[in-house]
């Protein structure tokens, strides 16, 4: 299929063709795209043939690109597949392919607003359970709308990123004053991001069967939740400094055109949704995402994302309906992605049903909440076109401990 | 004091100075400065005496002009200070001063991520009283930190800018099905919002101590709210497509340098709290700005906002207190600004008590909530040097009815 001398089982085949911007040393930093071990450097293939979009491919950032809209960007695609399937391309292209260990990838979008759903069925339960014990395990609104939130977009960062426990005030117990300190129960949220790559003007509304024209991409996200600091501001206007110190993405994207393949229905909602958020059939997708969660390489939790309750399409015509404007790098997220088994639920806060039933590593230890040292990588893989796989991009992250 | 043959009472006078990005017909945007009825085209007289900072003062935001610092923003103040005060520079000057009535004003600041607070323990008090009766009027966590959310940095517009009705989901009644449409509850927020003129890295937090270098200035603000989605929204994530819709912010930011005379000691907070939100006596600072709402011209409501309960150095402090990285243009605001008398409150919500008491307008007509053509105009001053004041930049926005 390519030139390159890839194994079949290797991650990051021909079917994925992730985009991402990397930078070699004190290179500029560049749009490059990830093929097996290695990145292809598509801002110095580009600029060597002369391509129209070299000057987008050279930016430091996926917005430019994704701009181009999905039509351009679809051609785009092509042509990178060609570069590495023609074998009349290998000598040029060959010596701009990068071992993927000698670059520095870097945060692949410049992010513009942020949000984040609640879109799993299974984790909007649990977690009303764990945190509303007095309380339906759903709110009232929940089956209605796709509930979601803005979080803070300056805090994205990209895959491999040292995460900082966080320091907050908590409430140790209902009567007690609240204390400060390093947050005592610091989270994993097993997430997947959709970037968006075209802007709207506002007052325009997308509906649910525009919205895979809006979105790019797709990826791997870790919305990092202290659930100690959460748990005492989040009344009543919802999560603030329990999320916003840092939400990792994987570094590359993935083409919402590679999940083709991944495609799938979503599963029926009763009550029938208002018609905003209905579209026929075709237009409410799900996609077949595997995912997996490890902590200090043992893996955990194995969410599946196509078992979730919204779409993407949903959140996106959601998001929209009141007018709000959308532009280039907006992300907006699932929310914990948690099946109705134990063993995919995306959370700790799940996983150990809010630390009273630790869960075990591998070499004997457990874990109700993360440790500092505790390194957290989320993966993720598609039924690709061919039998083959599409590969999600990692994003991993690595506690360290509070600063004094 | 100034060359200018301005009126005693003229708003915008030398001690004001605040900033903006304006343009005229086709021209390029650029940073003027308002005095009296005039903008000073500061970018051409930067370009025509060859300023150091002229190239800052050509963009189209402040956001470099605020990223030069606190010592070289005083300067740069110094500077257009001398410019209309000494008689040396009247003719360069006077050929670069235009009509304020000719000039568009552009959204003066590329906004990062934007913050609202919920600071008026009034405000507080009221919609807890209203959206909550059957629960204490503030939530356990309102005097021990600051409330606060992420809203939508997208969709924050400069003044002028028309406000659509949104559309979204409401529930009529507490057993009814949500029903969807042009919301029935639209309100203002009359708000103070700060602006961040300096970036810090990630894991970061600013001292209440050090907060001042940190706010360049001040806008007014109007946080448009749709009561009837927020209400059916907002449990438990918070407050979304209730706000998301449209924030109005004054066209001209006020330095907080011309806020020294209006700086005032902070009421008394009790219970004091915790250590990282302490500062001594002369750090929480409070404001004395006193503000006015009207509606289609009539004034409703004149709030105080030297009476809220929280500091903007203790929002700054708590928002960064987890590690939260802030970049230049980050935008905080206050949250409703009410005062314990009715005629002090800072929404339609609570000056109708949620429609049960609509507000009188002058020709006799009365408002629960906004309809469709209501201007609404957010005004404001603040005592300045030498008796003087210091004019707070309008915010005025016209309601137009939702697009099919």
């Amino acid at each position: 299929m390519t030139w390159l001398d890839l194994p079949d089982d290797c991650p990051f085949g021909i079917e994925t063709l992730p985009y991402g911007v990397f930078r070699q040393a004190t290179d500029d930093p560049r749009v490059g795209v990830r093929i097996g071990e290695q990145v292809l450097d598509l801002a110095a293939v580009a600029a060597h043939i002369g391509h129209e979009h070299a000057e987008v491919l050279a930016q430091p950032s996926l917005n430019r690109l994704m701009a181009l809209g999905p039509a351009t960007c679809g051609e785009i695609r092509s042509w990178v597949r060609s570069l590495l399937v023609e074998k009349s391309q290998r000598a040029m292209v060959s010596t701009r392919l990068l071992d993927a260990s000698d670059v520095v990838m870097q945060l692949p979008i410049e992010v513009a607003d942020y949000v984040d759903f609640y879109a799993s069925e299974s984790h909007a339960s649990n977690v009303g359970q764990i945190f509303r014990p007095d309380s339906p395990a759903l709110p009232p609104n929940w089956k209605h709308l796709p509930i979601g939130y803005h979080g803070r977009a300056g805090t994205v960062v990209v895959s491999g990123t040292d995460v900082a426990r966080p320091r907050g005030q908590r409430l140790p117990a209902p009567d007690d004053m609240p204390v400060f300190g390093p947050s005592t129960k610091l989270d994993i949220e097993c997430e997947v991001g959709f970037v968006v790559g075209q802007a709207t003007p506002l007052g325009h509304s997308v509906e649910v069967s525009d919205a895979r024209d809006y979105i790019f991409g797709v990826v791997l996200l870790n919305d990092w939740s202290a659930r100690d600091i959460q748990a005492w501001e989040y009344v009543p206007l919802g999560p603030f400094l329990g999320k916003s110190f840092a939400t990792s993405i994987s570094a590359w994207v993935v083409p919402l055109e590679a999940l083709d393949a991944a495609t799938v229905p979503l599963p029926e909602q009763d009550p029938a949704p208002l018609p905003y958020l209905s579209g026929g059939h075709t237009s409410l997708f799900a996609l077949d995402l595997r995912l997996d969660i490890a902590v200090n390489g043992q893996v955990i939790s194995s969410p599946a994302y196509r078992d979730m309750y919204w779409s993407p399409a949903q959140m996106l015509a959601h998001l929209t309906v009141n007018g709000a404007s959308l532009r280039v790098g907006d992300l907006f997220a699932s929310g914990t992605v948690s099946g109705s088994e134990r063993l995919t639920f995306g959370s700790l806060l799940e996983l150990s049903w809010n630390g009273t039933q630790p869960v075990q590593l591998g070499n004997g230890s457990t874990r109700a909440f993360l440790e500092d040292g505790d390194v957290v990588t989320l993966t993720g893989w598609a039924p690709g076109a061919n039998a083959g796989r599409v590969t999600l991009g990692e994003v991993m992250g690595r506690i360290v401990a509070s600063p004094d």
